[in-house]
């Protein structure tokens, strides 16, 4: 089965997309296939000598036109369907024989999700895709829905919490993955009446092992496996997030270099100090998946050098391998 | 005019509370009341030398009473109204003579704000109090609301921008604060409807210098002076910034003890290290009041200790000095 890859999306597109592909053919052991700009990509292929690597495990469909970070998310299925990112999602909708597998993009995460939900679309009774994110504290904590959908439903939640579930088993191998609810304090009472509602559902649903509220307090200490939340409270979190690590990344550099001891201990310290940044890095997590949707769509960071593009493809390779979205359709079916 | 101090609210209470009201005596020349229990006060006071300091320009009202952070908020009106908050909220409630000019507690946040709205009760025509708290990034930056208000409504949201540009104005002599909104966009088609409907209020009152929305990767670099939410996302925003702090400091921790080189390094940071804790520490930033209140209602930190509370005193005597709810009864007249 085939990977489709956006090979005109994110900041650092074609290039790092298309070296990316180049790693995860050579260390994954899968079979890509780039959409995008052929000229393009085949000078960036003939340019770091990755003919060796490309030509026999990858096929391009060309298309000129690309979907910028300025255009509206919508377009994607209508003005911009014959971007990238358009024919990507278009073939990964249109496919009979199962000859792709999982489409990857780091371009605009609007379009991206507009295309999921509008073009391959959602999986039936599964009421909205949802964006899960891996944050990167001690351990791994997923977040869902990071961003998606700004509107907050009881049942949406409820939703969340088994496709979070699934994906955590799934992915991560963890048996009976725990899930909780972000909300302003620990009592079931707590929150607005859809988190009052949703911590009911949560609770009722037989196949998640809901283990209550979350405060923002507790989130860096990873409470739970799956963090639920509406797509608003989840952007706020996983950006704030981001802000804290450059932050604090600012706040130790200058603190480093406040005098010529400060300078010795920063020499001191530089491994552990790599080590630590690297355990906040995102790239290191590879993609998000959209949860829902009728085929993995995997969103890499719009930032992604070839090194995130490579993990976010093993992430679709794992959603293929483990059959997620087969596991999401069966349970939507049970918690319907 | 007097401070009235719950004496028996927070988790260092009374010891740290009463220490604190000595230490605001000595060093800002207020006068205090300390509302609860009388033999435990005097035994503090005799115990630590503080007669000198509190017995000229303090009185005690007296009270076994004290709410617990497991009592429902709203018995502070009923069940609890004996209480040391009740008692203390009752006071600055009936005083005709303007005796009493703000109220400061380290106690259960949930019956402090309940007793602000329906004892003290809010300012004619602001809809809901806000809690209102200092982030303690870069620079200061005013969250409103910090966590009083789950539901969210655009005439929330635009009376909260104009009362923190007050408070920013009167406490810190800012004279036009920036308000921003946060937001999971830059856009103004971003959020919720009740997003959208927010920006419009805000870029059309006049009194409030608005300068759009604010996502949260922005939050730790200060955007504005004062940034308007409601009060679940900003329960978040707070809970998960502090939750961030001790997190960086676990990891730090590990970081320097990992072997001798990096051991050396943690001593010749030893200070730049302390001064960034410290620059991250909420007890340096005094307590947070409940604005649209008719008088000052400041919460102090639950963990408060002396020069905590001290701060929170503080807090207190600017509302008073700087004549903050006189300004914010005039504009929510001129933005009715």
């Amino acid at each position: 089965m085939k990977i489709i890859v956006d090979a005109m999306g994110g900041d650092k597109a074609p290039l790092e997309i298309v070296k990316g592909a180049a790693l995860a053919v050579q260390e994954l052991n899968v079979n890509i296939v780039l959409v995008g700009d052929e000229k393009k990509i085949n000078r960036i292929i003939s340019e770091n000598n990755l003919s060796d690597i490309l030509n026999k495990n990858t096929e391009i469909v060309h298309t000129e036109k690309v979907i910028t970070m300025e255009d509206d998310p919508v377009s994607v299925v209508r003005a911009n369907k014959d971007s990238s990112m358009g024919i990507a999602l278009k073939m990964l909708a249109d496919d009979k024989t199962d000859e792709y597998g999982a489409l990857v993009s780091a371009g605009n995460s609007g379009a991206l999700l507009a295309g999921a939900t509008l073009i391959v679309k959602c999986i039936k009774d599964i009421k909205r895709a949802a964006l899960a994110v891996v944050l990167p504290f001690e351990r791994k904590t997923l977040l869902i829905d990071a961003g998606a959908n700004v509107d907050i439903k009881a049942e949406y939640l409820k939703q969340f919490g088994f496709m979070g579930s699934i994906y955590m088993k799934k992915i991560f191998g963890i048996e009976s993955p725990t899930v909780g609810l972000v909300n302003n304090g620990a009592e079931k009472s707590k929150g607005t009446a859809e988190h009052v509602e949703a911590y009911k559902l949560l609770s009722e649903t037989k196949t998640i092992n809901f283990v209550g509220n979350i405060e923002g307090s507790d989130i860096t200490m990873r409470p739970s496996d799956v963090l639920v939340t509406d797509g608003f409270t989840g952007n706020i979190i996983l950006k704030l997030t981001e802000g804290f690590g450059s932050f604090m990344g600012k706040k130790l550099k200058s603190m480093f270099l406040k005098d010529i001891f400060t300078k010795v201990s920063a020499v001191l310290v530089k491994d552990s100090m790599n080590e630590f940044k690297k355990s906040l890095d995102p790239a290191e997590y590879g993609g998000a998946p959209f949860l829902g949707v009728k085929k993995p769509v995997i969103k890499a960071h719009g930032s992604s050098d070839a090194r995130a593009v490579k993990n976010a493809i093993r992430q679709a390779k794992f959603c293929i391998d483990t059959k997620l979205v087969e596991e999401i359709e069966i349970q939507s079916q049970i918690n319907k």
